[in-house]
């Protein structure tokens, strides 16, 4: 199967969106952006042994791709819209495309995300997606708004991801419930799209933790000039993990809560004068959102242990050009 | 030096476009699109050992990944404006990235495009370029607009890529100017933007020719469900190509003009009222624009030669899924 064929039977999908004038099969696509809007523009690329593993099933691999665009869209507060999708792949596998395109095109139709262009070569599997959001002119999150006193919030539960990923190591063991189920928050992970829209008028700043939250919290205070107190028994995790905290296993606990990737939780902060709302919200949208300390005025991120006593060394945050495979 | 450093140093720079709000260093860049007009959104994908040689300057890299998009939006007639660069590379070598980064931002400067926003991560080196254009609300150009009894133009010289290559792969031998300006076209094509742009009150269809005259052309007949008489001797290539397509090599000169990828020129079609104003254009921009045929009704792609008969095979366009190295 050639490249073009590829692309005109797992990529080309009618679209319901009216603002799409031109899809896959032209030199660019053309779609109409929403009067009174500005746009979101954001790109992320997962390579084989490095984000995922070569046996994953392709499906939850198309799912994944779009996933973390769909968050950074997220931790804006935009309405994602339009994506492009360039795949590098060492065949063309009817069956793994197939698959792989299955979970992608499931998950931009519950978002009303449009794929309206791409890519296709050959070479060792890795996959870049870019996308296009919106949000009202103005009213995107960023990650420097934060404000001394505002409260510090995540979505969900952190570390769950990373936790799954030492088990599949063999760093660690976990029953087969658990692991499924925390194998299911690495491979799927589900964008807080619905949140970050409704952040919008309540949150100071706000973030995508994808790198883990110590180090993308960090990027809020630098790009806010301010410093966090942050409450390690708030930090809110799976019962397995809570576990290996007050276990021979600790380090790594710590260092999956602490600085695990793969999280695609949102952090935020907001004005105390916002709680209420946002426990409204979290109701509303059944999906715990939890406090987690407080931005201080003075630059430093310290995270209290269950003693309230300063953790003397933090685990350092997911780098793509030093680590090795995640955690 | 690590991912954010990488990022910060080479990729962050300032720009002088008022609509970008929010560029490098937050979950999404931040825009505003001009009202009424259409965005234009295309990606390409550049992998090493497959679109250029590992020992490839590294300006001319970074020059590259951005023309062949620019040139995409060209084909659309559309002002680029906005791009989104994905780089996995093996190393984090400062040399490398810092000649690549000043390719890849001189000809962003030039054509007023803003790098706004990226992704790096460690793995075999590619590139994945996505860019975000504008044109004025339904006049982008498409494939699908050729008429039976129009022209058929392109721009520039044919052929000129796929030579150099053949030349660099030992396939035939070049004097030494010659060779350095093919090359020149092969690793630093210059995208036609300002063509493209004046064709869209001119041209009923449009694209680049990246893959080879042929399959590109193919499209706009398959897209617009008309045929195409084209006349070899009419269609424009350097001096070299020419004295090749008299001689043993004619083969090899053959697929080059009509296959051979990276032209990065516009073929386009319009109407023969349209002639004087494209010769006038082409004096404007100081770029040849030449008939190289006509638009027929009948499907098919006839190719005639120097004696007036269609050539009895036509070489394939490159496929990026059946082919080696090109052409």
């Amino acid at each position: 199967m050639n490249e073009f064929e590829l692309i005109r039977r797992f990529f080309s999908r009618p679209t319901a969106d009216g603002a799409v004038r031109l899809g896959v099969g032209d030199d660019a696509a053309v779609v109409a952006p929403t009067p009174g809007h500005d746009l979101l523009l954001a790109i992320d690329t997962m390579v084989e042994g490095r984000h995922f593993f070569a046996n994953v099933p392709p499906a939850t691999l198309g799912h994944k791709i779009l996933a973390v665009n769909l968050s950074d869209m997220a931790a804006m507060g935009a309405r994602p819209r339009w994506a492009l999708l360039s795949g590098t792949l060492p065949d063309s596998d009817p069956d793994w495309v197939a698959a792989f395109s299955g979970g992608l095109f499931a998950l931009a139709e519950r978002y009303d995300v449009s794929i309206v262009g791409g890519d296709t070569v050959r070479g060792s599997r890795s996959f870049t997606l870019a996308i296009v959001g919106e949000a009202p002119v103005g009213c995107a999150l960023t990650r420097s708004g934060a404000q001394a006193g505002d409260d510090i919030w995540v979505s969900g539960t952190l570390g769950d991801a990373a936790l799954a990923l030492a088990a599949m190591q063999g760093h660690i063991t976990l029953d087969s419930t658990t692991l499924t189920a925390l194998r299911t928050r690495l491979e799927m992970p589900d964008p807080r799209v619905a949140l970050g829209v409704k952040l919008r008028r309540l949150a100071h700043a706000a973030l995508d933790v994808s790198d883990g939250l110590i180090g993308d919290l960090g990027h809020v205070l630098n790009a806010s000039s301010v410093g966090a107190d942050v409450e390690l028994p708030l930090l809110p995790c799976h019962s397995a993990l809570k576990t290996l905290l007050n276990g021979a296993n600790r380090p790594l606990a710590l260092r999956c809560l602490l600085a695990g990737g793969d999280d695609y939780e949102l952090c935020f902060t907001a004005p105390p004068v916002a709680r209420d709302a946002l426990i409204a919200l979290s109701h509303e949208l059944a999906l715990p959102l939890t406090r987690i300390g407080v931005i201080a005025a003075a630059s430093g991120l310290t995270v209290f242990d269950e003693q309230r006593l300063p953790l003397p060394s933090l685990p350092a945050a997911y780098n793509h050009f030093s680590n090795g495979l995640r955690p």
